[in-house]
């Protein structure tokens, strides 16, 4: 993973999969109670054969990232 | 903040503020150890304030996070 | 909203909601007769209870925009 | 116009553009008061001769805007 | 094409279209037998008339790209 | 590579990296005579060492591809 120019690699696990006809909903524990979901093509899904309880790197650009301030 | 759409929220505190011209980079520390790294527009920082030590939210559409499998 | 990072914030009134099994298209009338359509997940459509006649906020980072010169 | 798959085509007049060494900050006044901002390469910005005064479409893909609910 | 800011623009050939209730997948078969896939709007797979064998052009904002080393 | 969910993986020789101060354009000749050009942070180009004639490949996320008709 560290050969990826994306600057954000959250680390995880896999708590859900639901899949449309052509894209699926990923739903990824991170660390520090942090709930993730991911929108990924189907077609990704499988051949990543994601499900749950895998591990998996949530990868984020830095450029796609908001702050929201208090 | 349960009112944007955006689906990936991740609290944080800021460690560190990089501005340019037109860009800055927000290096955020988010629980569980997480690193995280944000380029907004320095207009953006400013208006937001931004500093170390502050408390931030990271907004992550669902549609820009890629997964990334061992 | 001022606290957003997201630089391009249009105000709008919802005008249609299509949802599928995991996302939402949402059709927003914003100023001077500017029609926006933003695909969302379905979620979201739902925690938000977007419906027609809602009024909201179109949210778009200024790296997402595109300049398009005649 | 018609024929790119971006479904967000904002008509409006740039009104100011600011470069650094890689990259450009386009300011659009849109129809109804709106107030756009893009980033975009300083290369694109010189390629489209983007200047004050000049017409340009703001082009933004459905899946990249977000919504705020009040 | 020129007049637009995106950066990355791919001549290729739509080899298959498949649609759902909102969202369109789009695959085409680019030079060097590099083969892409897009997801659009099902509304502007329509709005282009996409179909096999179609010529179309690839658009990615530069800011969108990452780079992977080997 | 096999193991990311983005759908383009387009192989490529690095021909140009210009840094900035926070961020760096990468230009990477793809088959075919395509010419890419990535923009990501610095911190990224100097971590992934990137250099002119460098065998990369460029990553895309298929929800930020728009397609376009002639």
């Amino acid at each position: 993973m560290a050969k990826i120019s994306g600057r954000n690699k959250l680390p995880g696990v896999v708590t859900k999969v639901v899949t449309d006809k052509l894209m699926a909903k990923v739903e990824i524990d991170a660390p520090g109670g942090i709930k993730l979901v991911a929108i990924i093509t189907r077609d990704a899904a499988e051949e990543l054969r994601l499900r749950k309880g895998m591990k998996v790197t949530a990868l984020i650009k830095a450029t796609e990232m908001m702050v929201v301030a208090p």
